[in-house]
């Protein structure tokens, strides 16, 4: 829209949206409106629309991830967890916590500790994924009351992953962030469920899609309403053979500066998973931050030997107080450089509308 | 358990293994009882079942997929859906259909064709996974009704993919098989949804899924009792790089013989998906017959053009009468061979109790 | 050219491609001769060459291929080693042996047990592609000298690798076929000084290459007019993670009647290496030539737990005459029914000039 | 060897080694001789070894690359070419040039902007590894002297790929250090003609490879008693499918780390073909760095209009300064944390003879 357009201009763009069956997705920027259509966009009839009153431009974006694009939104956006602010310029977040709740006291005491060594948001599962039927599958709902309650006492906000539909509101209710995991990515049920509960959404990569496919799918949890969307990379299938692979998933570090580039919302890196190898989290968590990365995801364990699941991958609280300084450290180096962040991501790229 | 077991005596292994917060699973033979343990076997002593009255052997089964291994079962499953047997030394079965449901007129149209190709059961798409929120999306419910009346109209089986767990119930109550998809091989909670409902599973292999994988998520549906499960390899995802791969996925045929040899449940081929091109359906529908596939399922429209999905992978009617013709005649040749399909999955396999 | 053309007209084009810095390839049909240009073509005026006499039309040909591809040479090509004709519609090609030559005795006793199984050329390694700098290299010259004489002494043709740029000499001298094996595909040196022999080529598939990339290196064979070459899938590279792959690699069937569609070349499959288990070998050949494959190259050793390489996937003599039976049978089920091979290739293709 | 150990116990060891058909490989540190077995140890009696005077203990490296192990060298390598010191704790190592030497003209413009820029060692394609028979394959050896010119007068060292064993000899005349490329990784016999040179060898990962693999690749070249060898990792295949991969190659800076902890020699990165986009080298340059990367391989074009190959990923001499800028800032920032490069590698391994 032109700036000069007014709030009855607004109405009128999106009165033909919707008569054309599809849903209008509106942006309100401080000199600019930008409005985006949701659904098969060959429904509408362009040329109608430019000639309303107060409307500036019509573009087709080409890419699969339209409201997500740098040429829909240009600037960098900030997710607000609780207090925290991930994304744009801020310094990185860093997510802690073991893989799963146990107990309250587990849950207590490890939190206590990551808090100490400078974590801003605490994480721990309560539905877990799992390949067998055979093994521990998580606490569910007194996992996530567990986490809750930690949260509340200690001050720090939390996140825990939904994987079923029926589990979205539950987990809603007592975590500050939804987490959707790397199996879910192309759940769009799920994806869509989650999204509607209007919380915070942190939205893993499969591990076997493409960045235009990861996209697309985060799409849909914007195209529901939700921008408090924050992406994360946690590593992709290596190819096996006649010699395994050396780590468990390949840290995609080159999806940073990609995702980046290709869209405004923050973008984190899950080193524990991703690599599987707890000797690899603090080199990769640097190289994370080196390339832009705005957090890091890191699962801790104090007795990792006593741990339910995922112990061989799990850090000690007193190595994530290095990563935390290092990441620190290199954040502040890039940023003061004379190449920052922004700069990698500008070439080549129009951002604007 | 012995021959000489009595019932009682199957009873009270049972018993033991509830009591140590398990579940088991009974299957009763003509000779011989067998009872497969569910969950944590770590949880339980080897050594007091042993002892117990009417046991013959307590054996621990090192694939983690333990109640759908020869080890566990040892003869071919046959899976009926209607009237039509899947598996064993069964000719090969053929379900086809279109992409997406569109309306009776369309599925009655088409489903006539198949069935005079000599097509054993129907498929048609109500709830359409997608990867982009911008496109058609499926019929829902109204699809389900279509698909479900042509099939009662023409006497023909029917399956759909169940895609939420909240639509488990529907597809259930209108169709005589479920199909859980590739993008779906991971969500635990519909598998077991799904199996719960009772009826067959037509469960697809993730496009990045190892064989192990597969089969550990595919035990899920077992451990809830469900046994009239179909495997369907759907092919996997290519290599990328500077070239383009000549296919939308690699149809992984290598998996038959080995599905077949690890486990006694049927396993179809679908070309069309694992191909995404129609002119390599003819062959690699021979190739798949030839490496021991109980059947196909492939993906036909007779107006491609005005097809809302999957145009370019949808064959026509008269070609999948060819299919049906050549698929029969390699069948027949192989099992009247000196090598019929059971001599190559029985060297180096051990499938006795 | 015209069919009217001269052969001054033709030696005019020829002298006109030349002057630009580039070769000309010349096919002469019975009632057409095409002339090919091997190197940049933006080098040369096209509009100049369609004004000669005798010229009929000018082609730019888009694959990166252009001599390999269907547009150039429409008919299928027979490739002959000693009498054995691979390709077109002849009955599939076995080609087996040990995978390495350890003495005159060893390869003679296989030798005359797979050539009484019905083997058409003998294969066996001499100068051995290894990982290990550690490990048996394969016996070189004296290896070769053995293959030839037991060739000789059986009356049946004979395959080796090549894997040095200094060793193409020799192996040219002492067989009747060359192979470039996976490893080597993109050794560019080592497929021209081996096409320049002028001995028939069989050459394998990379193990991560896409087919476009496969033929443009395969184009220089026949760039350096080596037009006796039969392509060879192989297998590639399964996907790794957390589970093993079953396969060491994955055996693609894709490619065969992809490559049949894109080139007039003939195509065979090696399952052994292809697969990695001996048990998937039978399976698998039946598998191959129903996807259209012109032959099978098979690794088989009569005393595998002796054999100083790859014992695990070597079959027994005994298996390999199942293999070349049912092969036939198959063979001749589809050449004789109402879709034969070319029926597969057809499909969408232009293949004229 | 025991710390007392005299050059006879040596020799007696080495004799017992080459009398069973083996080499023998001795690395003599300051307090300590170190004796590696090169051949099938096997062969060998262990016990009749330990026996001998002056040895300290046997021991069996489990890993393929016995030579390059941790456990055979636990101190990092420091690997000279020219003046330059690559390795170890030194400042990051920048090597860069254009793809292809096009003359001495473009050589010395471009050479001297980056040596400017900061660069060390000056690179150029004169034989290039390439895809399609119809493109520019390189000057050959007049591209060789023009490198070896530029070199010279500007007074900074060289290296070039070697393509054909029969290059060798001339490469290793021209420059001052041989790389061998990813396509090149399987060549054995190359790989060992360019290790007998003598000279230091830039030996870069396959893009299918896993770390083991290509370790055990490298190991020919210490095998045949050069250990002035740098590694480097150049992006591995993506995976494929529906949607196509943002970068032409996953750079995979996991391999970073791992390779540092699992061998002792230097490991650099080339960003430029492992993303094959300009406007991903800077981010990834710095994240490699942070990775603990030795070095950078970057190439530069000062007019990438002009350039004969890889115009699209060539990065303009000024962007060059930043990178190397910003890699000194970070190495130093990690440098001087609690957690230097050291501490990431030592975890885990024991690094002790």
């Amino acid at each position: 829209m032109k700036p000069t357009a007014t709030k009855k201009d607004v109405q009128q763009v999106i009165r033909l949206i919707k008569a054309a069956g599809l849903r209008a997705d509106v942006s309100s920027g401080r000199f600019q409106t930008v409005i985006g259509i949701v659904g098969d966009e060959k429904k509408i009839n362009f040329d109608q629309i430019k000639s309303l009153t107060g409307v500036y431009d019509v573009n087709r974006i080409q890419v699969p991830y339209r409201l997500m694009s740098r040429s829909y939104i240009s600037h960098d956006i900030v997710v607000k967890v609780g207090d925290v602010s991930i994304g744009g310029n801020e310094e990185p977040v860093i997510i802690a916590g073991p893989c799963s709740i146990e107990s309250y006291e587990q849950m207590f005491r490890i939190a206590k500790k990551v808090k100490e060594a400078g974590c801003h948001i605490l994480r721990g599962g309560a539905y877990k994924p799992r390949t067998s039927v055979h093994s521990f599958q998580g606490l569910g709902l007194d996992g996530l009351k567990h986490l809750h309650n930690v949260g509340k006492d200690l001050g720090i906000p939390t996140v825990s992953e939904v994987r079923s539909e029926f589990d979205v509101e539950m987990v809603a209710k007592y975590c500050d962030m939804l987490q959707i995991g790397a199996r879910n990515m192309y759940n769009q049920d799920l994806i869509e469920a989650a999204a509607k509960q209007g919380k915070p959404i942190l939205f893993k990569r499969g591990f076997s899609a493409q960045i235009d496919e990861y996209l697309s799918f985060a799409e849909r949890i914007v195209a529901n309403g939700n921008k408090k969307l924050v992406l994360c990379e946690r590593g992709i299938m290596p190819l096996g053979g006649s010699f395994k692979s050396q780590t468990r998933f390949t840290l995609d570090l080159n999806a940073i500066p990609v995702l980046r580039k290709e869209t405004p919302f923050p973008v984190i890196v899950d080193p524990s998973h991703g690599t599987g190898r707890k000797d690899l989290i603090i080199p990769m968590s640097r190289s994370s931050i080196a390339a832009g990365a705005h957090g890091l995801m890191i699962e801790v364990h104090d007795r990792p030997q006593e741990a339910l699941s995922d112990a061989n991958q799990a850090l000690a609280p007193e190595d994530l107080t290095k990563i935390i300084m290092i990441s620190k450290l290199i954040h502040q180096t890039i940023a003061q450089s004379e190449v920052p962040f922004s700069g990698d991501i500008s070439n080549g790229a129009s951002h604007d509308h």
